[in-house]
């Protein structure tokens, strides 16, 4: 239904994005604005007939894309707003002093879009993470074409989101080839994409594996180009004992509901629980045993998903050590994914890869220590994850100062008792990680802050006020928070 | 002299750094920026003793040496206050919102450091992109543990240099590690480092072999790392035709002072002259050939460089086309470079790779187009620029927008009726560029926005106030001006 792209049209469509960018990326902030505002308005507009060819070919609850899709148009709304506001073009301004040796010059700096780029979206977000979603956001605002390959699993949903980007581009008269959407089961078309001369960044959310590919092909090339790959998480969660103590129950009940969430189908699903053997630890096993019993199988995504669920669950608990402490007591369907919660010592976790991989689904492994000191060996054994959740009371942080340190040291977000899951679209988010959670820690792939991957600073060297553009002048007519001379301020120069 | 440093060595001085992170990152902002004034006090204190030796390492005159060291300084000192004054660290607070369903959690990122950062100097600048230049000083700035590697052609300089900044270490009682200092003059060592499980990051300035080798180890370990190396550039200069027929003897003498500059040896030499042909471009040819056989050659930085100046020269002015159209007419002694300047047909030009490779030293070639559209055609041809600079009146300016946004497009820092020479060292300041003027055109290795190349963000989510950093606490201790529910303020949170 949805051939593959081929080559001589993506060779077209990149053409035309990178003749679409000289003139994209000149219109002002505010007509970029308005843009992402009318995809948003657009996608409000036809919620009732996104919703159940999205619900059709995710197998995700009605409720939740409609969820979802209100959250994807916050997103745009709000990147619209940053976006205008133009704090995020970072001005610095350094304005000339004749009476140094040599004499300085006026130097004003600024962000400006890198050119296309190319998004390649999630198949468990079908709206907030693909065509229109955070990346697709953030380029724009950047002043950057967008080339969307759709996601295979959800080509229908993508085509409808893809016409109504494109019929906004039309209302706005931006230039033809500021957004195009391609096909790609293969990996040919991702590596046409990735490797086009035309294209000059990319932002993934998916597997290790394809996020990986991408990075691989975009750092081979003769001009190599910035790749954002999201790429998933185990997110680690530490019970830290105290805490445990006096809250182990409601402790429970709050993991059973993040475990279980969405099917576990999200990057920020706690995989991995660490707490130190006892009493507490026991108690608080029956307790989210108990709930992981209660909860229902659910069917996930896609047959492709819900095999790799079952594979590497086998694969988890088949491990030396480890054993199956609960697991849903209804019977999963085909393509349901089955609620389960496993345990092991953390001698036989800590050097086993097997053990540490992500297995995307309603599953979570309690790994126990014998001793706060074993507990700060494990932190040490864990790649780099997008979150890392303490549960500890005041005293438990007060006494465990290193603990808290190296678990901060391996996660982009800190949350303290609390869970992962649940990404607020906030500029204070960090939806990013050291590697292998992303292909670069210094980003993120959610909040107005995500812009920063698409575009990179200039300097402009005495320039007379009248040439320089808006965002620089003297007046400052866009009323920008600007640095200068070492000052932030919303002052004109004098 | 200096032997190269072994593997085992190697091996353990990055778990020494590694160790030294988990201190190093910890302590106050106040204490890094006392840290890195006091190297810069004992550089001011010490400058007798360093400069001699580089004069005699680098044949670079004494003078230009002690500005170059006070320019170290000032790098030193300038990003200690930045440092301490928090602004890099991009602090943005969202306050929690129970109304909203789900409840909206407090949220607070800031930047940390990434981990330990190799450093590999430049040949050209001894002191300031070298042992205490200014990768060094952004990486202590943001919390990094440094490991310098020496470079083989200023060693001795490097090893008083790398002293005082380890007595400095001792001086703050930093943890042991938190510098330290290696040769090597073989790429094994070079590769050891960037391959190093504990390097976090890597900073070079050099050449484009030495540079783009560095950042394809880094993308293929296991764990990918940033890699910001800066590997020059042709800096091309425009030459408009209303501003050349007013001012063509005026910009002539300018472009030989910036040509000759330091025998030329500088990544921002103007190696490349583009300009429309005629009259006005005939009497500017004239005048600059004047100037140029007034020049004087001098010794270059060793006899490596001066060995590849005449290799490169020589292949270009035997290009099909190209005229020699001046030399200084003093003849060179060995290991000096002859100030050249040479002239061919945009046409003959743009298809010549050979044309648009930079000749490290006193040498620029001076493009004659036909027409603006030709010249426009010119800027097509060109690769990522660290710099570019046009030679315009308003008049050139307002007729030739397609022109200037096409130029605008290939570099990092934009200058008008100036020089690419001279980096002033401020925070509006882009040192950097497309590829391959740099590996990653977002990040600058000039100015204190040069710290964010070495740090990365966290969220911290739902924390209690006495737990969370002092730059993230509701008073706002370090008086540091954070976005908060995306205001700029520096108010504290009631």
């Amino acid at each position: 239904m949805y051939p593959d792209s081929n080559a001589a049209e993506i060779e077209r469509i990149m053409s035309e994005a990178w003749t679409a960018f000289h003139g994209y990326r000149r219109i002002s902030l505010a007509k970029r604005s308005e843009f992402m505002k009318t995809i948003a308005t657009d996608l409000r507009q036809e919620a009732e007939r996104l919703v159940p060819v999205a619900v059709q070919e995710t197998n995700l609850p009605a409720q939740r894309l409609r969820g979802e899709l209100a959250r994807t148009i916050f997103q745009l709304e709000s990147y619209a707003e940053a976006c205008e506001k133009g704090d995020w073009m970072d001005i610095r301004i350094d304005t000339a002093d004749p009476n140094k040796t040599p004499a300085k010059p006026d130097i004003r700096k600024m962000l400006v879009p890198l050119g296309p780029v190319v998004v390649f979206g999630a198949s468990n977000f079908p709206f907030a993470y693909s065509t229109a979603g955070g990346d697709t956001a953030c380029a724009f605002a950047a002043g950057c074409p967008v080339i969307v390959k759709a996601h295979p699993a959800h080509s229908g949903t993508s085509t409808l989101v893809a016409d109504i980007i494109s019929t906004a581009s039309s209302k706005c008269r931006l230039p033809r080839g500021t957004f195009a959407h391609v096909y790609g089961k293969s990996p040919e078309v991702g590596h046409a994409l990735v490797t086009n001369t035309h294209t000059k960044a990319v932002g993934f959310t998916g597997s290790f594996a394809g996020g990986k590919q991408l990075f691989d092909w975009a750092n081979q090339r003769k001009e190599p180009i910035p790749v954002f790959s999201e790429m998933g998480s185990t997110n680690p969660v530490f019970l830290l004992p105290d805490k445990l103590r006096q809250d182990y129950k409601s402790v429970a009940k709050l993991y059973a509901g993040s475990i279980t969430l969405g099917v576990g189908q999200f990057c920020t699903n706690p995989g991995i629980i660490v707490g130190i053997a006892g009493e507490s630890l026991n108690e608080f096993m029956s307790a989210l045993g108990a709930e992981i019993r209660k909860a229902v199988p659910a069917t996930m995504l896609h047959p492709g998903i819900a095999n790799s669920f079952w594979e590497k669950r086998s694969a988890a608990i088949h491990q030396t050590e480890v054993e199956v402490l609960a697991e849903s007591v209804t019977l999963p369907l085909q393509n349901q994914g089955q609620p389960t919660i496993a345990s092991v010592s953390a001698a036989a976790f800590m050097n086993n890869p097997i053990l540490h991989q992500e297995v995307f689904g309603p599953y979570s492994i309690i790994v126990r220590c014998e001793s706060l000191n074993e507990m700060l060996e494990v932190v040490r054994t864990f790649d780099g994850q997008l979150t890392a959740t303490i549960m500890g009371s005041e005293k438990d942080m007060m006494e465990n100062d290193d603990l808290v340190e190296s678990i901060k040291n391996i996660c982009g977000r800190f949350i303290l008792n609390g869970v992962p899951t649940g990404v607020e679209v906030c500029l204070s988010m960090h939806h990013g990680g050291p590697f292998p959670a992303t292909t670069d820690a210094r980003f993120t792939s959610v909040g107005a802050d995500g812009i920063k991957r698409f575009a990179r600073p200039i300097a402009y060297q005495n320039w007379n006020d009248s040439l320089l553009p808006e965002e620089l002048k003297n007046a400052n007519p866009c009323h920008i928070w600007r640095t200068i001379n070492n000052e932030l301020t919303r002052n004109s120069i004098n």
